[in-house]
């Protein structure tokens, strides 16, 4: 997709084994480049959110991972690079998955080829993320456009937090609909929900929309269900950050909210994701540890003032305050996941089957 | 109730008609002490939620009232000054009930007595209003009582946005009967939304809590519905801008999705406020006019620097936002309504039965 007019991703190579990121924390005020050197960055990176969303987390880590391996390829430095890299954030089960793939496959060769068979590992989950999250795009273009064709009008479409490309490498999860929709010509408008406490909505969501000239509207977390009483809304889109055997999803704290609100006005809620989000080990959403994060998210903010980052106190008392990252949405209230192996019914039997197939 | 350890009320004359108020906007940064003394005053007070919450807009707009009417007791003056401050927001109902009750009333005197018929009418208003206020807190507190009875733990108790007493005169509505279970030593601890875009519960409600030495917890307005399956939350309390006859509730915006997160978890959701809130011409939810606000109320904040205030870009984008102001949860949401005549239901009969006597 497009940052300032020109094709990105949110992590790419370069002189084959240099990892560059955009550092989203300085997004949208600033394109900001850096370069991963060592597994202290990448994990900073994950832990501090210069990148974030499930299937980018995973990505970084693959690559923070083999860049251990290329300093060290020994089998001890491998499960301490992989303990180190997995600790970063507890929820995103991309992380496990992506790390898993690098070392259960490296552990099968020699020392002296595992720091190449590493990056190439890492490569290889990068483009298929950016296959999945297209065919994401595909499938859920589908939905958008049933939708079009019966109601032939521009189709509202809410989403939570940010899981376009940014949350990926390219396309993104729930976003990638939208752009499938945006080049296919169907007129789409999206409702931002702003996504406190970090904004990544109103911060990334918008800012990814704008640069594809896609309409949309920025409102606070709380006129979602407003919007869906007024009729307002056609549909929901949203990502995931886990989601268990039975179908229900882990996202972003707030998730739940318009997910209830969306069943009570029979608006469809979809959850995008890449079959990797699915966790094996998660027979329910309880089993889903949830991200407790620092009050400061919600208590200070950081701001753009001439050229130069602030951080600014946004309340009064500074303390007292509870940051629950993400929150628990069940399958009951979840319309249909969209994977990148097709859509599917929100339950056991179907999750089961496509993560066999 | 106690500001700076004082005790305080929202609003007050002093030296027989010179009415004061808190600004609220400066608030808890710093306590600030306003005169107001022409018409504008007043109705900029109220435009720019110097002054806000409904119960309080009420009590401001009828010494507004009051003041014009010594300036000029002439009935076509009256008329305009009634019309000019009716017209500074339209969606809280007190607004115009209490214009109604100083205009109906002084009509029917001569031009020489009608300022001092206003003033009196005024003072009379807002005295009822701490009545009604006590009186709702000592209601809702039997509520909280009877939870604790049967809990015996800290009851947490989950409130949007501030109906505490800065939005009324004293008391407030639904923290009214947090205080009369603090004073009855009921331990309680308070779940604040921030309240997005305004975050009147981040630096109102948790500063009167603070005040009074309430426990509490600030969490983003997308957390309460994660709580409520958790477990972690016994009763909600929100407040009311109007209540229609069939018992649908305009309040902040984000109420209906807590209300619907309450009803989907069976936690009661309970609506306080004085039956001046209720509007015999609103039928349902429907007949309601939401108001849409500032988008800067969004993208832009205040923050306070080396005691200065200064307004910060939190978005980098600040057009495309849309801000309304309410939203509306309809009657079956609705446990019981919290009035100072009594507990109520939320349906027809009911508050009819309650406007009539």
């Amino acid at each position: 997709m497009k940052a300032d007019g020109k094709k990105t991703t949110s992590l790419w190579v370069e002189n084959k084994n240099q990892i560059n990121i955009i550092d989203q924390t300085k997004l949208p005020f600033k394109t900001k480049i850096i370069n991963l050197k060592n597994i202290s960055d990448f994990s900073e990176a994950i832990t501090k959110m210069k990148v974030r969303g499930a299937p980018l987390i995973g990505v970084t880590a693959a690559f923070g991972l083999a860049l251990a391996i290329k300093q060290n390829p020994k089998k001890n430095n491998i499960e301490r690079a992989y303990q180190k890299l997995l600790r970063t954030r507890p929820t995103a089960i991309n992380l496990k998955w992506a790390l898993d793939e690098v070392k259960n496959k490296v552990l099968k060769y020699n020392e002296n080829i595992r720091a190449e068979k590493a990056i190439n590992i890492a490569k290889d989950i990068r483009k298929r993320d950016i296959e999945s999250c297209k065919k994401i795009g595909l499938h859920g273009f589908k939905i958008i456009e049933k939708i079009f064709k019966r109601k032939k009008k521009v189709i509202n479409i809410l989403t939570h937090c940010n899981a376009g490309w940014l949350a990926a490498v390219d396309w993104g999860t729930a976003i990638a609909p939208i752009y499938m929709a945006k080049r296919n010509k169907i007129p789409v408008h999206i409702w931002v929900d702003e996504t406190r406490p970090r904004n990544q909505g109103a911060l990334l969501t918008a800012w990814e929309l704008e640069q594809e000239k896609i309409p949309y509207t920025i409102i606070v977390d709380n006129a979602g269900g407003y919007l869906m009483q007024e009729g307002k809304v056609d549909l929901c889109i949203v990502g995931s950050d886990r989601t268990a055997i039975n179908g229900d999803v882990c996202n972003k704290i707030g998730t739940y909210l318009k997910a209830i609100s969306a069943y009570q006005n029979k608006i469809p809620f979809f959850v995008a994701l890449p079959t990797s989000t699915i966790d094996p080990k998660s027979k329910s959403g309880k089993d889903i540890p949830i991200e407790e994060r620092d009050p400061r998210e919600l208590s200070h903010f950081k701001s753009l003032n001439k050229s130069k980052f602030t951080e600014n106190k946004l309340y009064f008392n500074c303390k007292n305050i509870s940051n629950p990252a993400f929150d628990i949405t069940p399958s009951k209230f979840v319309t249909k996941l969209i994977t990148e192996k097709g859509i599917l019914d929100s339950n056991k039997e179907s999750i089961k089957r496509i993560i066999k197939g």
